[in-house]
């Protein structure tokens, strides 16, 4: 077996979603399929139909809405019940109604979960594999089987795991997939069964890990290093417990690291976008620090680091980030001091060489406010408007003074919630009262301050908030706690990312919409003399 | 080297403190300490004295209000600067005012590393290195070295790093730690280079690794595999990019896994109360799938497992949860259906076995539920509301109208923002009205609930808010996103977890503390017949 035919292969769709907290729609689901094929993924297994009603679902719309230029879509399910025959089972029949070209079945490989799960004989579970293997090869499908909890079945009966992987292979199944179901082995352990499976056994052999010890990518890899051409996997390692084996970092590492070819090639520099993608579905922000994909990882913030970078950034990154579609990012904090607000500055297409004052200034500014709850590590925006009120002693950058900020919600019995909110602000000497109402206190707050503001600064009108996020202190006294809101807001060109601190939620985020208010009426040329270049440059400039 | 000169070194609070976003006050480090301390963990390094000046602090503090029974402070710095004496050197003389019994040095051991970030020769790095580890042994201190970028540069230039290796042992240095700083190795080349180092220099070695290709705890291992017996990571893994390799998933694995003494005996069952209480600190909620401690590692979902686990709980899991202080946690979701509702109300103290209708009702209740936002993964409470209701047509359980609920938050020029309340709520038919006023809307709203209800229902004096977290939809848009708050209070006794949704935060909050009033004022035995444990034991067998 070639590395030509290396099979790659996602289950997000079945076992991510036994991730707590994670629920998809059958519209999500298709659209996380399209993610995936666009990634160059071989094979989706899109869920259980028969057994999950949701998953029925998602095969019937499959067949005339899903159009899958490189993968192969894949149907899930178990072998046939005890005592029956294939063809009889109503799960079985669901498994073919599916109509993919392939169906993977997951069977019993350990004799005590045949006996108390299954409730029935060793043989009786080994011609439940042959038959429903059987049944399905017959009906024209490919058939891969999951051989739950292998790894463990290897240990405490190594002949009867064997003869299971032997007798799906007899039937006609093509992969073998060895499960560590709990994820309880570790690599070594991993790399010893396949390859005595391999070696026993000859059938081409699969992979599927949990992270249950922490190292599912790793004994995923070991697979590898012992033969399996297989290999299984979900996006961000969503999954029951600790997770399945991440998908996009062994796609990254498989690649770079090892030149398996687990990704068509050219593919790979889709990785973080398609991970936004699938996390944009789920609803769940990946991990920042996930591998190769997280918006920390190629971030650097200590000091040390940060005036090393300045030489040679190839010195602190194992790779170039651009292989994955990411991006260095450098961070401004107490950490990193001077260089990392210059590293920083660079990046936003200032050229602040020749401003050392300015510069410590900011560092020591801006260790303050983090000091006071703010962090500027998510909120460009707001870092812009504290250097350019360094770099100019405050021209350019508009000063807004809050005289009322007022916002009510009032709930009836039987009618919907809806908020008022009153503004009074004064912005570079024009004073301007605004009311706005809506669903929401953000939401009345924002239309407060456009009705105020925008007849007197038309450039306004194109400022929409996007997005915003909360973040309170965990454990902190709930009503007394201090909340920051990460805003995010669109001009219409570019993105821009503001931060706000208050002791709730509203407030703060008044303080990141002023924020972004303050930066539109921003003229763009920089004060003081030399050129920058326009913000929707010096955004490109930095992913 | 026996397995009992095992080293087992934290480095959370200065490597962990380089993560994105993660700020540490010194009364925090100070915290952090004796986490790690009772933990029993060997080695705790506290920071940069004399590079960062809040930690020449901790230091300073530590000296007398850190009393550690078990764990060693290491301070950690830099050999000394080319050119200079080791004792002329500000830097190294800070090392010394730390006053600890032992000081880790950072060295370069990747010649394009010495050349350009360090701007010096490679022999005088070998003699920094050498004079720097003598003057701090001659000044009494144990000293261990962190070679750092040792793989890439064992692989640019293996003489080299070798060299440095013996360099540091030759001039005193106790153990020599091998480290991956970019991360980008992989669990086999770090067993060949340990081995390598190992037989080449006779060194005693330790290891140090980052999670960039999620291999970080495989890394460890397999480094320890090859004979290094001395092992660093950081709680949660928490560290700059991806992350350092994760000490709580290490230790597990060692003492469970491996046989290897990382802590001393009886100590792993705090675990995760451990885990737990270094996150408060750091107010950075662990994953919820981290492994061991997270409070998904023994959660489980899916309908199928669910099944099983009726049978038999050990045919799903690889440890006992008890090993690592964790516990066992059934979900309820979509997924799950009736299985689940069983298992969880089993784990709340109710027998169900005969109730099949109020299940199966309870179960498509959840599903409608969580399709318009609840999520009941977490909000036990809320959930246990539902049960009841179910179990016994409403009786036991009271009902809560809203009549009317109003909060206006007001901040004029120079004055701190107030909140102010009024609530008009119909319980059990009893009419009453409350105000309330506080620094916040939730703390106005919470006030004035009890204004209206502490009246008549005495009970819910106790009822005090301990901590809420927000969930707004990811990549929704903001103003009109859907709010989850999940809320936990405390009765004296018990943690009430609860969930609200609404469009604001404040409205879901307020539904949140709804469901734990309408908890508290239901009466403890079960309606219908039957008699279930008490709160207080529930909640006990729930852990």
């Amino acid at each position: 077996m070639g590395m030509q035919d290396f099979q790659f292969y996602d289950t997000t769709l079945r076992d991510g979603t036994q991730q707590e907290g994670l629920v998809l729609s059958v519209d999500d689901k298709l659209a996380v399929a399209r993610c995936l094929d666009r990634l160059g993924v071989g094979f989706v297994e899109g869920g259980w139909p028969g057994a999950v009603p949701k998953d029925t679902e998602f095969f019937r719309r499959a067949a005339t809405e899903l159009s899958l230029a490189n993968a192969v879509l894949v149907a899930f399910g178990a072998t046939r019940r005890p005592g029956t025959s294939a063809s009889a089972d109503p799960q079985v029949r669901a498994l073919l109604t599916a109509g993919t070209e392939v169906v993977t079945l997951v069977a019993k490989s350990h004799p005590r979960h045949v006996e108390l799960a299954l409730r029935t004989t060793l043989a009786e579970n080994l011609a439940a594999i042959g038959s429903t293997v059987r049944h399905l090869v017959h009906a024209g499908r490919r058939v891969f089987l999951d051989a739950e909890h292998f790894f463990d079945g290897h240990r405490a009966n190594r002949d009867y795991a064997l003869e299971v992987v032997r007798t799906a292979a007899e039937a006609g199944a093509e992969t073998v997939v060895l499960c560590d179901t709990n994820g309880g082995s570790l690599p070594d352990e991993v790399g010893e069964v396949v390859a005595d499976t391999l070696r026993s056994t000859g059938v081409p052999l699969g992979i599927h890990c949990h992270d249950d010890c922490g190292c599912a990518v790793a004994n995923t890899m070991a697979a590898v290093a012992s033969g399996a051409r297989h290999v299984q996997g979900t996006v961000h390692g969503y999954g029951e417990r600790c997770g399945n084996a991440n998908l996009l970092t062994l796609a990254a590492n498989l690649i770079l690291k090892c030149g398996v070819p687990a990704l068509p090639p050219g593919r790979l520099d889709d990785l973080a976008a398609v991970g936004r993608a699938v996390a944009e579905i789920t609803g769940r922000s990946p991990a920042a620090g996930a591998p190769y994909v997280g918006r920390s990882a190629f971030t650097h913030k200590g000091g040390l680091h940060a005036s090393a970078l300045r030489v040679d950034s190839d010195l602190y990154q194992h790779i170039d980030p651009a292989d994955v579609g990411n991006a260095m990012r450098t961070l401004v904090s107490d950490m990193g001091g001077r260089s990392s607000v210059l590293l920083k500055a660079r990046e936003l297409g200032y050229d602040v060489a020749t401003a050392p004052e300015a510069v410590a200034r900011l560092a020591t500014k801006v260790k303050e406010l983090e000091h006071r709850g703010h962090s500027y590590e998510s909120a460009d925006t707001s870092f812009e408007l504290l250097l350019r009120e360094e770099l100019s002693a405050n021209h350019g950058v508009p000063s807004v003074d809050v005289l009322l900020r007022r916002v009510e919600t009032r709930a009836d019995c039987g009618s919907l919630p809806r908020s008022s909110a009153s503004v009074r602000l004064r912005v570079n000497g024009v004073q301007a009262e605004g009311d706005g109402s809506g669903d929401s206190p953000v939401d009345a707050l924002d239309r407060a301050v456009h009705q105020a503001l925008d007849p007197w600064f038309p450039q306004l009108r194109r400022l929409r908030l996007a997005e915003y996020q909360v973040r309170l202190p965990a454990g902190g006294s709930g009503g007394r706690a201090t909340a920051r809101v990460l805003a995010s807001f669109t001009d219409g060109r570019a993105r821009l990312n503001t931060v706000g601190v208050d002791g709730d939620t509203d407030a703060a985020f008044f303080h990141a919409l002023l924020d972004a208010v303050r930066y539109v009426l921003t003229p763009v040329g920089r004060p003081g003399g030399g050129v920058r270049a326009s913000r929707q440059e010096s955004a490109a400039a930095g992913h």
